[in-house]
């Protein structure tokens, strides 16, 4: 068994930002990398494919594309840059996978909607234009408008007794969607990009991630259905962000400090797994369950939820725009 | 296709009452009924049994077992009460149904906890103590105190696009419980049994009741195990409710007034479907929407919640007394 | 004492639909009525005016203005029919008083955020652009935008021990406003009204409205500084319901029944009073705490309280547009 | 001005323990400490009184008396426990401070309910038996059993403009309390008292405490009132817990590292201001507003105020028991 990776972050990103620090490359064998940013809006698109197991291996993560978007906006209230960062977010989703025509769509929200950094994931479910249900009765005239999407918040298994996979996979038998999307919160490990990144990949979505500890990964192998993950780390673990400030500390450091210097050698030379578990067991015991959040993130979490269920109200449904979106369903 | 019922009621103690008031007898074929009371606690169990398809048709119930407990505490807050009461249902449930010993139990909260009155089955499984998932840690001196346990609360299709019976037999076909019991909130006709009854069955749960509107029914049949519904009336329909105030002042004038009086005949003669539709059509096209419930409401389902939760952890758990859920599950 | 009003409301509107009915006559002393229609809107605007005291006793409401604004639309989720309405409603208000140049204005949400349809004050005052605390940090081009605005929630009596109007006369003599806005949800006599009416008037906030029991009247004699009450019917009571309902029933009726019908003549003749007060006791005694609301409260709310702080935000803050409202506020 | 203190702590208890590491003395003038402890509870109670100025200075808190309970099973959920706990607090309630018989209280729940972690104040009101209210309808029998008692959640500065202390002012001015018991979540400076410490204090409520940043401070001096603080703390800085993790780490190297070593001397010996401000630069300037709090933040608090408000409901009403209080008020 591999043991548990120091740092904890649940962004492709951050994973390959790790390496290239610890290999002192930019290239790393099975990862390619691909950068854009729209200065106007502030907005820097990454995208990370991993392409052969040795980068998996390398990056911790399964192969698959992983598109991040960052924006300090997100975290901010002006609604005109959510909108755009909407439209963004929908062409991404538009890129990385091509949505089968009339094909149904099942959005399940992971997470624990009664604890706020967690519940980003029922949130959107509770946003979105749902539409599988809609009868013989609708007019033709809504229904081109409109493709079958379906919502499911499975809850978490602390709640239910059951692996969140085992409902999904229960429900994905049943009602049999050519796609699933699943909205989960993540951890990230820099406070700078809590509520100001979202994840899309179709990399699956990685057992115990986020906020909570969900254990059966949800991909297309466990599922026999395409999953596409949607993420936003809402949370940095406690330990995660003693280590890297220390980190950062040391680097402030590192110009004046004379060679040789035992205390200093130790500190940065420590393997990076050893001084997390330090770490872990300096904080409290009851530190297992901490994590660092903001202040605001009630209302943060809500109007990300808002911005992810536009995106997908808009790249789902052919004839829903945003406009649209803004007039019925905010 | 038969006309709705005018009077919409989820109780079949209330469908056996306008029966009775119909036929003006105490007799019907297939229905059998039976009522205990205790004084001390003010509380009324009535036993309904529909015996046959002639009953089932009177009554416009499936063939089972309707236990409904009846007590004005249920809306107060007198906890002692409330324990005393969740430990006459856990008996009556243990009546109603042989709880297979060491059998698994998936309790599914129905309905919509956005909409306070429809929220008592999502609350219900906030509360229960589950226990499926506890693993090999546990040590064995807990596990010999429990019975393995799951909770889900699907949600309503308004919300998912999934029927909530594709939802539980989804997940039942997965995780293969040897019982299934849904807790619902329900509908009554009289506005005193508004939070103060308690009816369990093995009837399966009736599609469409209470507030929201729910199709597919669950039953053994559906779902293939046996199905046990817990539900308690949190609202009544506003033109059942004129319809029935309506009734009681015919009933009142009745005395004073001489034979032959047209408008007295026309309503009380009026078929009830008929009264009921011209009440329907004279409130507003809205009124659809409309229920009366009581002010206090989100307090008092909290509280139902509880004791619901408190009767099945008592109930299905071998080793939990009523002095374990105080202490640790409230 | 004087007897309690049977039909209960809070809209002027309807104590002079009543009046009318009472006297058949358009004629009233003391109440002067101006309707307005905007047909591609679908809103009513009627502005009823109590001029002198024989008018206040036939109407039962203070000496005042009492503008009402009614559209389906406003209980409907079109946004951009709700800013329409949002700038029709701050027209109104600039209408009805002349809110002084710099003045500091105090909203004050009445109600108990914890019962849905009374939540509507607290959650319009959650929505303010708050701005009496900006300090000398606050750029003097921000500080031209905005006026001096406070926002306050007091709560209810059952919950504080206090007299709402205690509460808000302490504050208002500590930060002394120029005006106060008071917020409350009301209840209303036809159930079409709920939540597709608002009240604007300056005849002060009348006790024991709503769905509370507040006692203490807010008006300027009470607490020293002019007051605007701000009023949406959430609900309606029971009995209400019940008697209006058949008020329309024998309203239909009349036209096939024989003149001199004994039972058709009681109904009809019957006082308002006495009719009311058998269907209370019809009802069940717990029907005192019942009331009749649609099954959407909760979205149907919080969209009401968002236009309400929209008009408000517009209104109050000379720099402030709808499309600021929207691209930061919302 | 003088420099924002490093370490962020609203308990007196840990300034204590502070100063002592920097004194390296247990004695300090002006400071006064008494430690009980109730092994079987697992409580710690340590008073903790600052007697004149220059103790005051020392601990950057006013003369007065600081009672801290400390037990981890604040945090757990036996509620056995929890009553024992509540008594405990009642009785420290009653050393601190001789209640007025027959005086009346008011309660203020400072903080904002819509941040979990700043909603202990308003959750602590909203579980009080309020009885100020209570009228000659009240039978004389229930009044011998209570003191008049009221409560007021004034919101925060940021969503009603208004400093806190105006509020209560105003408020108090026009009831005219004999004693203000205010409550507040605290920031503790660690992380293991986190939501285990209870701190009741007559020296007044700092500002800019806890989570929110509230400036009036409320005391005798400026309510004319005698004021009772009760908080606990809900959250650690996260600057705070950074630099305290480094300096465990500091001191459990300490023993290895030859003398002389330049780092450690620079990070030990760099005055805490300087380390403390480093971090902060080093952390996110978004950090400004994040805390570390545990996962089950909602549930925690939602117990602890109902041991908080248990403790007040029997220390403020002479015929209220803890068995009456379990079976009404829960």
């Amino acid at each position: 068994m591999k043991p548990q990776r120091a740092i904890r972050t649940d962004l492709a990103l951050e994973n390959r930002e790790m390496l290239r620090d610890e290999r002192e490359s930019e290239d790393i064998n099975g990862v390619e990398i691909d950068v854009e940013k729209d200065g106007k809006l502030g907005v820097t698109v990454t995208w990370v494919r991993i392409t052969n197991e040795e980068g998996a291996a390398a990056m911790g993560k399964p192969v698959g594309n992983y598109i991040t978007l960052e924006s300090a906006a997100l975290k901010g209230n002006d609604i005109e840059t959510h909108e755009e960062i909407a439209k963004i977010l929908a062409r991404k989703l538009g890129n990385l996978h091509r949505l089968p025509k009339d094909g149904m769509i099942l959005v399940v929200g992971l997470g624990n909607w009664k604890v706020t950094p967690d519940a980003l994931g029922p949130k959107v479910c509770a946003k979105m234009l749902v539409t599988r249900h809609l009868g013989d009765q609708t007019p033709e005239a809504i229904k081109a408008l409109v493709r079958p999407v379906s919502a499911l918040s499975p809850g978490v298994m602390g709640i239910t007794g059951i692996e969140t996979g085992e409902i999904v996979k229960g429900v994905a038998e049943k009602i049999k969607p050519d796609l699933i999307i699943a909205i989960d919160a993540l951890a990230a490990r820099r406070a700078s990009r809590i509520n100001a990144t979202v994840q899309i990949s179709d990399g699956g979505v990685n057992p115990g991630s986020g906020v909570g500890n969900r254990r059966m990964a949800l991909t297309r192998e466990t599922l026999g259905v395409p999953v596409i993950a949607i993420g936003v780390p809402t949370v940095v673990d406690a330990a995660t962000l003693v280590n890297d400030t220390m980190d950062h500390m040391i680097d402030a450091m590192k110009e004046v400090l004379p060679r040789g210097e035992v205390f200093y050698e130790m500190l940065s030379e420590m393997r990076e797994e050893e001084r997390y578990g330090l770490i872990r067991e300096l904080l409290d015991p009851y530190e297992e369950n901490m994590f660092v959040t903001p202040k605001d993130v009630d209302s943060v979490i809500n109007r990300l939820a808002g911005i992810i269920a536009n995106a997908l109200n808009i790249a789902l449904h052919p004839g829903i725009t945003t406009e649209d979106v803004n007039r019925y369903l905010l």
